[in-house]
């Protein structure tokens, strides 16, 4: 086992398992991908079949260490995934129903009766839809022998640890995020466990960030094209890995994916809860993640510009949209739009809030209204960050930023001006999968420095051991990702912070009329169906 | 004079003056039309070549009889006309500058000092873009010599009566447009001249309405194609004009134009002034016209069709959105549209409001932002009743509808269902000509049964004569007009109220943000342009 090895970083995804072979420079070798199929049984249901999770990672691994000149060169491997989706297992290792999705929306009975001050206190989450711990108890209601007769529930580290090495165990750095985790004493909790109507026994082993979970059994060995057994170094959840690639570890700089989603995250070596964000598992150990959450970001943009946009020769809608977009002036001629298509994440956490749209006159095109979407995500991001900074007193200065939404110049300049932080652009090609190629790849330095291994067995990592991460620390030099970075025009500030003082007003002032909006659908939905267009 | 005679009715609306033939049965024997033009000069400001009124007035008269086999049937005049535009005239008879037009945004400064509950009171009129006013104080100061050189300052129809009989003087149910006129007592009031820096002797005499103006020059009826002279018989305004020809003169009958604005309108034989409406002359003497109005309705929904919807072999837009929209279930799945996209009027009375769309999720379309469009007008519509039936104590129970809305067999079941009235559709060729066609038939019983012109003379009605219209209502018949009758469908009740309550709410709740986001839109222009997309 050399440091000058390759590693494998695996991403299992919400859309796919994506296999990215690394060199010790970090540099992309080999790599492949394998989509994963979501079901929606119900409209607010979304389940994946996990034995797809090792087959789709196993068909990536095995196609790009194939693509190897010399497999033998394959050191470690270490994994990066979707987070809060869980699968439960049968005492034949079979799952016993669909994984549940972290994006699931079936518990908002759970999330309304179990969702109190003191689960989010423990677990450090937020009521709301993502956190495993709803939709168990869902689970405790509507399928009760399901999680009667799990052997094991886990989540997708642990179900791929538990394909490729035959130990039932997860990272610490993923465990969190079922919800059934105290983040203070960095073990499950029992009384979230009750909560849920789960058994300890059921849940897998904890593992230090980075350390060894085991060796691939020599049959996933061979089922990778790999000649014999590597280590399995323990990952961390998708989005604390991609700020781990995008060097947001250090105080001050943030990690923003601007994706379907828009997830911005700092890490702080204190404990803290507070609805301005979601507290999960550090990047290092014995430290948090503070992630703030829009649900719907360019989910948004990708909405408006299909519904509005025009079909290009590609089939790609709405270019014409975003170059019209960049000709009218910020603040979209007085058209203010509030991006909640998918509810209110941080600060408000509202299931019933939705989007609105202020100020519509007769020169307003549809190219103003994709000009305020972007600007109302831009808005939120700084409502974000505001009330992130008032918690914690420390001001992020740079903001890093990856995601389908980095691709518009336009709204990364939005984005800036509207903020006022130096954003970097940075490439996004497979940033997860780089961050647990960071871990696989310090993992080879200790054990080529002696000092692997050793705490690979240890079943969790108690408070004590966890404020010690000089091992981890020591090696890993300061990551300055590649990027484009872009620098906020003091010229426009003042008419963003005017937009952006009516902005923050528009939850407030909305807030009563979404539940009595969503009670008035209710209302509608009993009636008797008159027939379309009625 | 034959009360078989043929009548011409004359519509000076703001787009084009129109001409119509009549005969004893109100039956169309010939007409034309001939367009207006309305200048920009700047954003908000829209004006009129008044010697334009009168050339397309001749010119369609003049096409309309032309196509008569016997010109000399015709036996009278009554003109209508768009309502608050005023021209200025000098002392050769030509006009000093542009007319003023009733959208004309121009004087919000004056409607802002001296826009007032007294004013409101006398005049009938809230303080608002469409009384001439506030225009005329805004001439008297940015033009003071205009108003100082005027010889006569007056109204459509007094210039068109000017023109055709050499009188300079108007009908009792058009003067009050101005916002000069004492609705109580009937006559210019000294105080609302004052405030508008006009005198009274500008002004046109008053004639009540049906009565005889005076017989047309013989330069004039050799102008308009007719052999000699007839009555021009003093009209009203075109919304009253149509209201008289759909028969909205009963007790619980509104007139209803779904137009580009949309106005309602009732009689009252009692005198009342309130923000839920404003108070013009009645149709019949002595009676007082409520009018409910919201400056965009229609415009909305053009505009929706035009940005969002696709273009069809002629060249319209957004017949597909009208279908679409008609297939998706009441309250467009969870949007509310405030249709202020041209400011709030009744009973808001708010020049900073503008439109706002509430709701927005992912399942929403072009054709669910269309239907929320056409529900927010009727809500809209169902706000403008309760207000005004709160004020009158008299619920409005018959709705008669012209106007390019009620071409939408999808919008009038929207407006019926959400109203709960009954709606019948008129056909609405015309329907203002219509109005001022009855006046002239009336007019023309009357003189053949012996009690003709004999008031043509007086200058003003007094309270006292105008209490007595026994001789004006004796002839005319119940009017019930041809249409389609659609009644409310009692099963979509429930979700409608439940989605009204929501919609009451939201202006409210919006109001301050108006007013705020307007203000940030001048922080924006104020700021060193950036160039575009900053």
């Amino acid at each position: 086992m050399s440091t000058t090895g390759l590693v494998i970083a695996v991403d299992c995804s919400t859309t796919a398992a994506k296999a990215v072979v690394l060199d010790s420079a970090g540099i992309v070798v080999a790599q492949a991908s394998y989509p994963l199929r979501t079901t929606q049984p119900r409209p607010a249901w979304h389940e994946q079949d996990a034995e797809q999770w090792w087959a789709a990672t196993r068909s990536a691994v095995a196609e790009a260490v194939g693509a190897l000149a010399d497999p033998g060169r394959v050191a470690a491997l270490c994994l990066t995934h979707q987070r809060e989706s869980f699968v439960c297992l049968g005492s034949g290792g079979r799952p016993l129903r669909p994984a549940i999705l972290w994006l699931d929306g079936r518990a908002h009975d759970e999330i309304a009766s179990l969702g109190t001050a003191r689960v989010h206190e423990l677990s450090g989450k937020p009521p709301d839809t993502t956190p495993a711990i709803y939709k168990l108890a869902w689970l405790a209601r509507h399928e009760p022998s399901i999680l009667a007769d799990a052997v094991h529930i886990g989540d997708v580290q642990a179900y791929l640890a538990w394909q490729l090495t035959g130990r039932w165990a997860t990272g610490l750095g993923s465990a969190d995020t079922l919800g059934l985790f105290d983040l203070q004493r960095g073990d499950w909790s029992a009384e979230l466990l009750d909560l849920a109507g789960v058994r300890a026994d059921q849940l897998p082993e904890l593992v230090a960030t980075g350390d060894q979970i085991a060796l691939l059994t020599p049959d996933a060995a061979r089922a990778l094209g790999l000649p014999g057994p590597v280590p399995l170094v323990a990952g961390i959840g998708d989005g604390q890995s991609a700020g781990l690639a995008l060097g947001a570890t250090e105080p001050g700089v943030a990690y923003l994916n601007l994706g379907t989603s828009m997830v911005l995250g700092i890490q702080s070596d204190g404990y803290r809860w507070d609805a301005a964000f979601r507290t999960l598992a550090g990047i290092r150990p014995a430290t948090y993640t503070f992630e703030t959450v829009l649900n719907a970001a360019a989910y948004v943009a990708t909405w408006c510009r299909e519904q509005f946009g025009e079909p290009d020769a590609d089939g790609a809608t709405g270019a014409e949209l975003e170059a019209a977009a960049a000709l009218i002036p910020i603040g979209a001629e007085g058209l203010l739009t509030l991006p909640y298509w998918n509810a209110a994440q941080t600060p408000h956490w509202d299931a019933l809030a939705r989007g609105a749209t202020l100020g519509w006159h007769g020169r307003h095109t549809a190219a103003h209204l994709y000009r305020s979407i972007l600007e109302g995500v831009g808005f939120e991001l700084r409502l974000h960050l505001e009330r992130l900074e008032a918690v914690t007193g420390e001001r992020v200065e740079v903001i890093r930023v990856v995601g389908g939404g980095a691709r518009s110049p336009l709204w990364i300049r939005i984005v800036t001006d509207i903020t006022g932080r130096a954003v970097r652009v940075c490439a996004d090609s497979e940033v997860s999968a780089a961050g647990a190629g960071v871990l696989a790849r310090e993992f080879l330095a200790r054990s080529a420095a002696g000092s692997g291994t050793a705490s690979s067995t240890r079943s969790s990592a108690r408070p004590a051991e966890r404020t010690a991460p000089a091992e981890h620390t020591a090696q890993p030099g300061r990551t300055e990702p590649a990027g484009r970075d872009v620098l906020p025009d003091p010229a426009v500030a003042p008419g963003y912070d005017a937009l952006f003082a009516v902005y923050r007003q528009m939850y407030p002032a909305l807030r009563g009329l979404f539940g009595e909006l969503a009670a008035a659908a209710q209302t509608v939905a009993r009636q008797k169906p008159p027939g379309p267009g009625r």
